[in-house]
């Protein structure tokens, strides 16, 4: 994997000068200073992002990848694995909750197919990047080759730099896969050392009995495959999933480029810290658009510094806390670039009163 | 004021069938049930309050009503009275805040001058409905007279009239006027028995001197006028505003058409505590958009017992808060009226896994 090295070799922290240039701005507009509160965070760290002040949003994505996970075997889902390719199918008609939400953000969903179990219909919006129908059972051995982690990663890196030729600007991450939350509170035990308790939930809907056998099949896994948290390949190939490791690759790929990261909820971030230790400089193009209902979230948000701009106790994933938040970034551009200054609108500061 | 009775005769508790219905039907949709948290929760409250499932937002309107404070003679703004004139214009002109996030949200904003000092220039857009330039100081004496307080609650049922003949089906609030941060928490203080030190904030931004100031002119305004917290007209006359009155008139006037009303901040919220006062079934036409920066808010959620959607730490006004709620609650309405059924969409449900 010639490009990965390259890559990572692009991010860096971006200067902060941007970022201050849209602080100032937003002070001359009509309105206290700060009293936009994180609406104005927010527009301050996409001109920092983009190194543009005011930044534009003007073809926002969200990449929704789907892939299967061999650990349903153990019995962690609440839904049969077929509902992932399913659900696929459901995304490209335009019928899943993502869609609704991107088409209300007015963002684009890009559906591409990492690792589906079983043969998914042709159909001309779907991204066909299948690197094999699904991971092995984690909790038997490793989910994937360190190749496949590889190719996947390059898959998410390949999906970016083709939609930046159409001028892509903000990136939303999405995914689907059915048993995700088991490979996703794997990583996020392995990479900050929290209990497996800890950092596992419901997922989907399962009832206490399908949590604890959650737990059993991570337990199992870190046990049997001993993943090295340095290594972050190594984290993701033997406890990930393909479109989790499509969505890190996604996320270098936007730090790389200096495109904004919208986090969507837990799955997301197990991407954003394995993408996280494969670069640290990468945080900075991340953003977290809510807090999702699931336990381990906050556990990801404390180890990426992230502090999510909602908090509806969502748990669905796909990409729809990123839509909500692809929405927020646009008033918050919108506000950066539409409103009156109290010169231009011949409003008396309060420097004036008092 | 004859009509205001007949008005409050109109609020009823709504049946909360339709409500039920909707949750019903977010459970067929292709999600796992509950997993969009809050805003699942507010599509069906929509549903409930106006009957419909799915409810529609094709007219949504934020009306923010000016006016003038005389409390501001004591210090307590750090913007001079004028400002409250210029931002009018300024809001007429699109160039604020609310116009900014309205825009955005694809909400109207409607303005209304209820009792801005000094004259405002004609303007096609502006609703002339001045009552009188700016309250009385309310350190030294009530704020409003008794027919003063009325004028501005119908001022504020007419507003909702008119726009209702025009197909008005979603009320967010929003409000100007330099000084009524005083006027609110003062009001606040009075229903809810709540320290005024526990209520009162930096509002626009004064410093600790400045809140000081409030706290001691709303603590005389309430010695002076000893308002009666069990007639609500009593504490809108005494310390309230002709904006705030005028809100809660709108208030009144959504809760008796059962249009859902998305109140903003702190003010609003006094506005709404006024409103439930007058007619306790008031309550459940109302949404908070958000959870205010100004301290005294809290108290006011608690009182009307609600829990807000949004927490950015703004504290503008405006009706910038509702603007970003109306857009929320789209997405919701959204989420019941576009998303695909299990069934529709032939994805297995939970059922037939496990």
């Amino acid at each position: 994997m010639s490009t990965l090295p390259k890559l990572l070799d692009l991010i860096r922290v971006p200067d902060g000068s941007v970022g201050r240039d849209a602080q100032r701005w937003l002070d001359r507009l009509t309105k206290p200073p700060g009293s936009l509160g994180r609406l104005e965070e927010l527009a301050c760290r996409l001109a920092e992002i983009t190194g543009k002040c005011p930044p534009e949003i003007a073809h926002p994505v969200i990449f929704t990848l789907a892939g299967d996970h061999g650990v349903v075997d153990e019995g962690v889902s609440a839904y049969p694995q077929i509902v992932t390719a399913q659900m696929v199918e459901n995304f490209l008609r335009g019928g899943a909750a993502v869609n609704v939400l991107a088409r209300h953000a007015g963002a684009r969903v890009i559906v591409a197919d990492l690792g589906v179990a079983g043969q998914l219909a042709a159909h001309p919006d779907l991204r066909a990047r299948k690197i094999a129908p699904g991971t092995k059972n984690m909790s038997r051995g490793p989910a994937m080759s360190r190749a496949q982690v590889e190719a996947a990663l390059q898959a998410g890196i390949a999906l970016v730099e083709s939609e930046r030729a159409l001028g892509l600007d903000l990136i939303g991450t999405g995914e689907m896969g059915i048993g995700n939350t088991t490979a996703a509170s794997a990583m996020v035990a392995a990479f900050t050392g929290a209990p497996v308790e800890d950092v596992t939930g419901r997922g989907t809907g399962v009832d206490e009995q399908g949590r604890r056998r959650k737990v059993e099949a991570i337990e199992r896994a870190l046990l049997v495959n001993r993943p090295d948290p340095s290594d972050a390949l190594d984290v993701l190939a033997k406890l990930g999933g393909f479109e989790i490791a499509g969505l890190a690759g996604l996320i270098l790929a936007g730090a790389a480029a200096r495109i904004p990261v919208l986090l969507d909820g837990f799955i997301a971030g197990a991407a954003a810290l394995a993408a996280v230790r494969l670069k640290p400089e990468t945080r900075h193009v991340l953003l977290a658009s809510h807090r999702s209902a699931e336990p381990g979230h906050r556990h990801v948000l404390a180890a990426l510094g992230l502090d999510p701009y909602l908090d509806l106790g969502m748990r669905l994933g796909e990409g729809t806390g990123a839509a909500l938040g692809i929405s927020l970034a646009r008033a918050a551009v919108k506000i950066l670039s539409e409103m009156a200054t109290f010169k231009s609108a011949g409003v008396s500061d309060r420097a004036e009163g008092a």
